[in-house]
């Protein structure tokens, strides 16, 4: 579970709730409005139907789920598989790797590591990866647009409401007495609107790029390692090579469990 | 049918009027008024057409209906029609190919198979179904760009409208009482605008920008497929490289149906 | 003639005249304010002027009449005159060509011809051309820029006045009565910003970036058909590698006209 | 001196001046208030100071004088000068170069002639030069990067200022005859704010920019012309090449002056 | 330590301290309510630990103690160096570097001699040392990417804050009286958003980006040095060519420093 996440949210929307019942005057029913939130949220479920096909929207659930349970990479733990499997590469031969790859559990090594058994030329190898790495980029790329948008047309829909309620308050403006409250309803749905933005889409989006990134460092480590297998390097420059793509604390740490 | 696109604007007007309906003192007629949607609409189709050549303009009808209308690329059966003519081209020769063409529905995988068949040189075809694809991408780009800029200038032709009533009423203020009727018909420029830009403009163009992304990735897998056949590959192989395009549920699936 | 944009222009012009004389106690002279109009308009231009060369400011008129005054070009005639030079060079040799450079009215084919005829290497002719195009590409991008930032900086310098006045009208609230028409003043340097902005320069900027394109697009053409003239490719081969620049729509009417 | 640089300035500031005094019930002393000055300057000046190397922040005087003073460069005579040293150097070798560098006032052609005097490989020349060249655009970005953000803090500083002084002045409602007043003074940071941006910083950046293109341009010409004079192409060829460069108008003016 | 970024610091937070006291009618206490700041930094700080993994937030104080603790590089310094590396070099061979890498502090530079005594190959060695600066440049724009963030949502919670308690206080209207002090102390959220976001994280994350570039410039610098080292490069061209890198004030000191 990724704590970060869990704990920012809970304290973003906690923060708020505090914010309103330690004010004096204020309750927490005068900031809740059931159609104020359907036209926030519904019109911002909306918009994006429009804007992307079914299959991202319906694909929302499932990377919230991922911002919150990912596991960060242990990109040290892969080295250390690529540069043993190179070991057994330079031993006996690209042929022995077939009898390992029952040991390794990441699908993106196995089909680079099968391919490389079966004796594909390593351009098509690099080739089909690097096709497999760009296809996993742009599914990432369209579920971060969705939470990109959904983080614009909250806000957008707030605007809406507020608006729409402006004009129905100054269409009844006989009781003066009814302004102030009136007025306070029209801007529930401008709060709204970023609270859905700032409290979830805008940082999901930010966090679902992250994840991108780190999914394809991964993948570039996976495709760097299986060339230089194939090419019959040596396990320890592999090695070498690979570390240059980790941190340094990473790298120390590394060293120390050596 | 889009069903996503309909549903999805269905919702977001549904919302807006049910807003508007039940909210206590308020009545649809105080949202209508024909001369401040003229501004807003007419000025943003006058802007777009001094900013695009007519022929833009006149697609926009056209792009809409596509928004609607699109249909899903059915991938998987692109790459099984590829692989057939694989198949054929590896058993019988590239000629052979000629006696199919018939069967192909897409015009610019006909065009390619028709070259190859042609015998032109393979960098040829390449070359030009590339200009192709880059025209077809061009064309999208600008559907997208008009639809860009409505949504861009609806919300502000939206504010010159309410500058414009708000000085007029300003000008007018003699009778306090009707202020606040003179401040609501200058907000609703504002309102449509936002709802101008929100509910139609934006959505169209971020699900243009989809659906371009999404016929250049058959162009795309065609254009590799073609390539392939020509220089005489493996079906398999050529089949594994075409599938790296696809999402691993499309993939599972194309399993599950053989 | 561009008539969508002439058209586009008095349409938006006339949308936001109408408002204002339909409005019930509205009048045309409360929107005429000379000083305000200065402060917009002539900001404007002196911010431009300290961001650009007084060269690019020059040319502003020019660029505004081209908007006006383009003549979509006929990209199927050219095509047809470049597959009629390439039959020529074909039947009779390059240096044919030389005694049909006097049909040929776009100098920038010309430049292309003339230096093929004069046995001039591909990679320079290519060089030379691809320069040549790069330069009409920087100097659309300059009048563009110039569009863009007056689209931006009159919103600027209308908040500018519009701070001015209400300052003024802040410092003298010892009459009332003048609230409201100070305010009304003050709001007309924001009206005028945002008109200067939406109806004139940012759909100008917009326009220009297409005409540059298509300016482009013709030369890119040209390029092509001249260094395959250059490498004697067959008319036919040419004709049908240039047609993949054109949309599918200018194909069939130029199939019509065979 | 760039003239339009300097009238630009004073209009900009005449125009707003001017408004200010011919406004009935205005004085220009309603708007002198040094402490909201110093919190808008100083604390874009302090902002940039975080924000910059103070070496970039020094540079920023420079910089303005050389908006102010820059002399537009005459590509024209550049060329002339490179095609007069291809000329020496065709016809007494490129020896012969080194006794014309002294007639050469430009640093950079010194260089790069030194060099092919010198006997330096084409390629290490190139490199050289384009290094250079990326040197001196890098510096001119972040002369630019300070002018923009000083364009950017300004307002941010003006709006903390109204901020300010808002809160102030609404903690202090008893006497309401005093709201006018304490509100025109909060709004003076926002106008300083927006008149540091749209009158100086903006348009310097984008000028900035502009002369950047210019000096690169220059620069582009020279590595091209020394790369050709030392392959020792003719010198015609030479100069049809780099006239590429030029906009049609300043060539029409060269055959001219011929 | 960085005596620019001090000074710019304290001089923001003084000018607005300053600003607040000596406003007549204005006490620093109406400028303080902890559960504002706690909406606005709390918030912020939620939203990025949502948005980025808990590595990243834990190096944001280390990322702003380098801000105002760095040092600025001494390329001068760093090309002799390499020069004197490449003497060495030359005179003796590269193993002789072997004996001097003790004199190195820098740890890149000393992987980079390293690999080259070691005898790896020159393109093995580019590509380690340029995935290096990759990782390097990665690590600095997630460092500068949560101080964006920071500087982007800090102002957005200031808006969610003065929203709630506007609305808050349009409930309470029944005390017009209070309005006064409630609308001051909803605006207090915005104003720490707009000094949180102006005085500290857009400044930092501009500073960010520049010492990325520095310290990317110094490797760049390294990397070009220890390639021209291995492949027996003349000591004077090194020079020549690395100091391209540097601006002119550098090289004239350099220059008079001989």
């Amino acid at each position: 579970m990724d704590i970060a996440s869990v704990v920012g949210l809970l304290a973003a929307i906690g923060l708020i709730l505090t914010a309103i019942l330690i004010a004096p005057g204020s309750s927490l029913m005068a900031f809740i409005d059931v159609p104020s939130f359907l036209v926030v949220c519904g019109g911002a479920v909306a918009a994006c139907m429009i804007a992307f096909p079914l299959k991202s929207m319906l694909g929302m659930p499932m990377s919230i789920k991922v911002i919150f349970l990912n596991k960060a990479p242990d990109y040290g733990e892969l080295i250390k598989q690529i540069v043993s499997l190179a070991e057994t590469a330079r031993r006996d031969g690209l042929l022995a790797l077939e009898g390992r790859i029952s040991e390794i559990d990441n699908p993106f090594i196995i089909t680079g590591i099968q391919m490389a058994v079966d004796g594909t030329r390593p351009d098509a190898i690099e080739d089909i990866m690097r096709t497999e790495m760009d296809a996993v980029a742009t599914r990432h790329r369209d579920a971060k647009a969705v939470s990109d948008q959904m983080g614009r047309f909250a806000p957008a829909y707030g605007m809406i409401g507020t608006l729409l309620g402006l004009i129905i308050m100054l269409g009844n403006m006989s009781d003066p007495s009814s302004i102030g409250s009136g007025m306070a309803v029209a801007l529930l749905t401008t709060l709204y609107g970023a609270i859905v933005s700032n409290v979830f889409f805008l940082p999901f989006s930010e966090k679902l790029g992250f994840l991108n990134k780190q999914e394809l460092l991964g993948m570039e480590i996976a495709i760097r390692g299986i060339m230089a297998i194939q090419s019959g390097e040596n396990p320890r420059v592999i090695e070498q090579k690979l570390r240059t793509f980790l941190p340094p604390a990473v790298r120390a740490k590394m060293d120390a469990e050596k």
